[in-house]
């Protein structure tokens, strides 16, 4: 970092939008572009993401010129667009922290700022936050306008349009500005995509491109004078926005979203307008301003450190593959000779891999852009329909499709295969991103069969083992990142379902005299292995299980575990109510701790865990080997009649 | 059940769609008389959805007529409006059985008939589910359409926005039918509610009633000439439906949904389009035929069994008031002081006894129809705002709104209170609309606060407690249908968070000597002193504590519990994952059973349980008195060391 910052004599003098709103407007293209350049030069540094931003420097000024924040109440959908947002609220002095452990976190968060009325990362959800807020004040007699500023792609989620069909309501406190980049994270799908397209792509537009200034000082003599019908106003400048109006919204665009003549004028109409809700429609360019990024094809969606001038991304280091790599090709691979085999995904084709298998099957590959309950049901209708359906999706979004895949996938017993990628923490994406509660909510569910992957072999095992499982519903979790370097077979196993294996002794067989077993599911297994080392170099003869199944699990494995034992711990990247509670369960039905056995369960804490290296909220989280000894030595100690200590 | 039958003399030849599908044209008008006087009399004898039925039985007969069916895979959304669909497709004889333990479900089901090829109950899942069909036979290249009959309420939720957003893939396999009585259960809400009703009225549509055979005839020869543009096709039949085309979608509509003459050739246009996906507007009169149903407020949406004649609906017994109620009524006072208390309900404002609140605060009432996610989002922010929100949804419809209760709402930590309807096991609804997995999908979050009542003074209590709870999101859960019988008290009381109260011995003390301890949470209570008096008689000195809480759970107590007595049994209506994990988990982790304690856990069982009696139902998944008796006993006869026998 011995690269000097950039010069930014304007923007250096300011701190918040107070110091903004002091400005004179023609001040305004200067200050953006100081703006582009520190936010350029921060993500540099550290990573992040960088095309979103870069697409709302001029928005982010002129909202925060135009509008009063924070008692204006700006809500940024996903958040990870609001990087010069954070500049200008108070954040600049920590925006080289962005995304690491106690830095700044990478979306909008209520903790950090009161510009962050509303923290965000999963989508579509900034219109009923808003729709909130404003209808909140208007109980309360109390000034303040909600703003929520949300992506095309974020528009083709359930949820907003459930939002716009409400927000009528708010009246003139609700501003909606559609932030139309024609990109989510990948191109958007869908008719309301087309749509927005051919609104954009009309002569109308273009039209309005160059007289948008003239345009708006009009709009704003009439909205002053009050001379015109409160319909003509914003359909005066409808070119296309039907459908919009016809949720009950004031239409107004398209505008361009990096002209500050344009914007200006318009958001000012727009804060004084009577009328409302209002959608103002601003085109504007992912990744402007930055030439490596415009001509990405994912616009530097997010990035790894990169060099500033030349745009060179910093190397990830050569290793094992991904886990999201090695299913899509193992599913890609499958489906050669498998033709019901299909995938789907929900606006997320690269990072689960399900680029790999549509690359081989573009026809058996379904991008439904960002609506998980919809990919969810329709994967139930491709299963009843004789097809073997793989739901792609990130354990943290498949959060969204939690009822679907309880009453269209479970309850009808219907085998769709659920590739949860993500599981367990994640990283710099912190809190809103790990993957923490599926094994809780699948594995409560009558007739779902539930698989965490220790490692790529073994997800390649569980992708075939899914595959072949028509008989209900299977899903399969494992991390984000890198596999742990063990060979992927040519040819995977077929996995018995709720069958275990016993990673040590090597033998793969329980050994009567047993002091400890450790009972891991998923990728926590590698820290299981160090654990036993540690315990075996203090005498303790400590068996390892890979329990691969959360649901059924191994019973079988279990009671011969609890018969030459004396203490089983599990050990898992999940939140209470997984694999603990099931063996737990299980273990008390039977009655398998009345003669003094000792069961421990390790699992994700109950707290929220903040963005960090993976290894250090896995410190935090205490499920590194260190504290599978120390859960070890403790049950050991313990007893609560007093009459045993650790023998070693 | 003396009264004659309905004479049926053309009904009573068709037993299957195929004979249905010999009948000539002319005859449907008697087929259609005949099948909604066979219902009418069905459901006044045993009570059920009449409503929904009754509006769409001439939409029945002709898509029966029209299609290939169960070829053509035919998906009623939610199903409740499946009864005629029901009796024409084989199901006649078991007609009376419906809602019944071991007879026809009140949706549509799998497992009950080829003509059923997707369950329903939650809305608005029948588009994504029929692509899902549509896009199977088009890999495939079987013939065969999909076709989703939804009504304007399943409409205004997210996931049939995202299906649509979806649906051009399908081309012509994909055929939607929008319903449209401007009825789901309440009046709808909302811009696109509003939008329908604009092109129902427009002048267009009251033309097209009386010219749509003679319309229908040009369109049909229009498509089969092929002479004319994709586009014209069905935009020439528009009177408003941009909204839907702007979506892929071509537009026919709307059409009289009561007017065979109309349907017949619509439908057979439609049928043999070669454009698509099309949507059908028909329009349609929820309870149309039977004048108290016509009549009534909510067109007999879900009635108990009735006189035919008269409409006479059988009384249910006077008892004590339903849980609804109780909370809608509770929180109706507390908002008379409390002028930060709002009350939000998706599209159940009777059900959830929020009409009770809107009555009184109509200002501070939420209905936002069938969208839960909003709803929660929408919540979280009135809450940011400081206002006191409760969002009013039954367990099951929140399982919609899951993600945005983890994100929105619990890593936010905002106070947002859950009131949770229909916990536990609910009746004539069947699995569909059970209760069962809240507890463990909220008790594994962070920050919340999870309690279930008792009775209706502890919801008195609890719904109190819930309001002055600032602190972060808190949610409690009660049953179906009527209370106890126990007074409520005029001023309910302030629960300190996380503690449970002893219900017996009626000290309120735990005593020292007790053999068993019954952990109760939620409705079981009652059971659980039934079941304390049974082992008291064989002269175990039983504990019984309400618990109140599943998180925090009352540790102090546990542990006290756990130092007095050899078994503790926890009961809860509710899956595994719940108190009875959360219980076995902390006692584990504190070493509480390595001195000989044993833990027992009862919870719903692994298994969806079909509609029945909820006292039967409860048998099924052994959660009754005489269940508890066995699980003690057996606790303390079972020793895996051999050496103690119970001495009951």
């Amino acid at each position: 970092m011995t690269a000097p910052r950039p010069n930014t004599p304007l923007l250096d003098t300011v701190d918040t939008p107070d110091d903004l709103r002091k400005l004179e407007t023609a001040q305004l293209r200067q200050l953006a572009d100081e703006l582009r350049t520190e936010m350029i030069d921060a993500v540099g540094s550290t990573g992040g993401h960088l095309g979103s931003g870069l697409g709302v420097v001029e928005l982010t000024v002129a909202i925060h010129y135009i509008f009063n924040t924070p008692d204006d109440r700006l809500i940024w959908d996903v958040g990870h667009q609001a990087y010069p947002h954070k500049i200008l609220t108070g954040r600049r002095d920590r925006i080289r922290t962005l995304r690491q452990g106690g830095g700044l976190s990478g979306f909008t968060k209520r903790s950090e700022s009161e510009y962050d009325p509303f923290g965000a990362a999963h989508s579509s959800t900034s219109i009923s936050a808003g729709l909130g807020f404003a209808v909140a004040n208007k109980l309360n007699g109390k000034p303040g306008k909600a703003i929520a500023v949300i992506g095309d792609g974020a528009m083709s989620a359930g949820m907003a349009y459930e939002a716009m069909n409400n927000a009528e309501q708010a009246g003139n406190r609700l501003i909606v500005i559609l932030n139309d980049n024609d990109m989510s994270i990948a191109p958007p799908v869908g008719g309301l995509s087309a749509y927005l397209a051919r609104m954009v792509s009309s002569s109308e537009y273009l039209g309005l491109r160059s007289l948008a200034s003239k345009f708006a000082k009009k709009l704003s003599r009439r909205v002053h004078s009050g001379l015109e019908k409160a319909e003509e106003y914003a359909r005066g400048m409808v070119t296309g926005g039907t459908m919009f109006e016809e949720l009950g919204f004031y239409y107004v665009g398209p505008i361009d979203g990096h002209n500050l003549d344009h914007l200006i004028p318009v958001l000012e109409n727009v804060r004084d307008s009577e009328q409302g809700p209002v959608l103002v429609h601003v085109v504007t360019t992912k990744g402007k301003g930055y030439d490596p990024a415009e001509n990405s094809a994912d616009k530097y969606h997010g990035v790894p450190k990169f060099d500033v001038v030349t745009g060179e991304k910093a190397k990830s280091k050569a290793g094992p593959p991904a886990y999201q790599n090695v299913f899509g090709e193992t599913l890609a691979k499958l489906a050669e000779t498998d033709k019901r085999i299909c995938a789907i995904t929900a606006a997320m084709p690269s990072g689960t891999g399900v680029d790999k298998f549509a690359a081989a099957h573009p026809d058996r590959s379904f991008d439904v852009g960002i609506a998980e309950q919809h990919g969810v049901t329709f994967a139930a209708g491709l299963a009843a329909q004789g097809m073997r359906p793989f739901a792609a999706i990130y354990s943290t979004f498949l959060q969204r499709a939690y009822d679907q895949v309880v009453h269209d996938v479970a309850i009808q017993n219907l085998p769709v295969r659920f590739a949860i990628d993500r599981a367990g923490l994640v990283g710099a994406d912190g809190a809103t991103h790990a993957g923490s509660f599926d094994v809780t909510y699948l594995a409560s569910l009558p007739n779902f069969v539930v698989m965490a992957a220790a490692d790529e072999a073994e997800l390649a095992h569980m992708t075939y083992t899914a595959a072949e499982h028509d008989s209900g519903p299977i899903a399969f979790r494992y991390p984000r990142g890198n596999g742990v370097g063990v060979d992927i077979p040519e040819t995977p196993e077929l996995l018995e379902i709720g069958k275990g294996r016993i990673v040590r002794p090597e033998t793969g067989e329980i050994e009567k005299g047993g002091k400890v077993a450790i009972l891991s599911l998923g990728a926590r297994l590698e820290e299981a292995k160090k654990a036993a080392d540690q315990l075996e170099a203090k005498g303790l003869a400590t068996t390892v299980a890979d329990m691969r199944f959360a649901k059924p699990i191994d019973e079988e494995m279990i009671r011969k575990l609890a018969a030459t034992h004396d203490v089983l711990v599990t050990v898992e990247e999940a939140a209470i109510g997984g694999l603990g509670a099931h063996v737990l369960t299980m273990a008390s039905d039977e009655g398998l701790m009345d003669g003094g056995l000792k069961i421990r369960t390790m699992r994700l804490p109950d707290v929220f865990i903040d963005q960090d290296d993976p290894t250090k909220q896995y410190d935090q989280a205490r499920l590194n080997a260190p504290h599978i000894v120390e859960t070890v030595l403790g049950a050991l100690r313990h007893n609560s009649a007093g009459v045993e200590e650790a023998r070693a």
